[in-house]
């Protein structure tokens, strides 16, 4: 498997570990990890830390040179919070594990130029098909349903 | 003037104070404010901290319902990241400060059933044409230009 992929899937494996949301994310730059996170809702009580947003957090304030070179994996579809977060930043191109799941704003991102790849995953299908089944109540309340 | 807008505008020149970015933003509730918060990339080293973000943060995991029933407040139109939280919680109903500095995601908001309002407040637009002139690159950061 992808490199990326793995680290953004052992990044969800770790969320499940601390009790949270099974959903991973890096943020690479040149072939290198520039922020990594994972869902947080449950470890910090956050309603704003999905695995996307906590990877940009994680990779501080960068330029917006080194947004526009980067490529953003994640391990499932991105929401419209996390997708505009892409958008603002530029980010050109997406690596995405699974959109089964949850499909997010997927043809949003393509309408606005961003080359979206996906990945069907069948590790990362599981990881949510699992936690979705054990825990209905958090997944809805993390998309706001 | 209104009283929520208001207090998004104490949060904004709370930022300024600081030495952040002057964009304040409040969750309402049932008249309520049950987030208050403003743009903190400079104080926290955030890229997600925006001033509608930290609001989001601020009001904690909030039952779907509650969102469903909010009206969120911004000193200024909000970008492509916090359009998309507001998209993600189901928030029916905005009021923007002024989009004469900068032109979020309005039309995007509308185009999903968003009600959107413009006040054009001058003190509003004083704040960002201020903080623009003075520090514009860090302005362009929090744009990712």
């Amino acid at each position: 498997m992808d490199t990326f992929m793995q680290a953004a899937i052992e990044q969800a494996r770790l969320g499940l570990q601390e009790g949270g949301i099974p959903i991973g994310s890096v943020i690479v730059h040149k072939q290198r990890i520039i922020g990594a996170g994972h869902n947080r809702r449950v470890q910090k009580g956050s309603a704003i830390l999905h695995g996307e947003m906590d990877a940009f957090e994680n990779a501080g304030r960068q330029p917006a040179n080194v947004y526009r070179e980067s490529v953003l994996y994640t391990t499932l579809s991105p929401c419209s919070m996390c997708s505009g977060a892409i958008l603002l930043y530029g980010i050109p191109k997406i690596i995405i594990g699974e959109n089964q799941s949850f499909m997010g704003e997927e043809a949003l991102l393509r309408s606005r130029g961003v080359q979206v790849e996906v990945l069907q995953d069948e590790i990362c299908i599981e990881l949510m098909k699992s936690f979705m089944a054990a825990r209905p109540e958090l997944w809805n309340e993390d998309i706001g349903v």
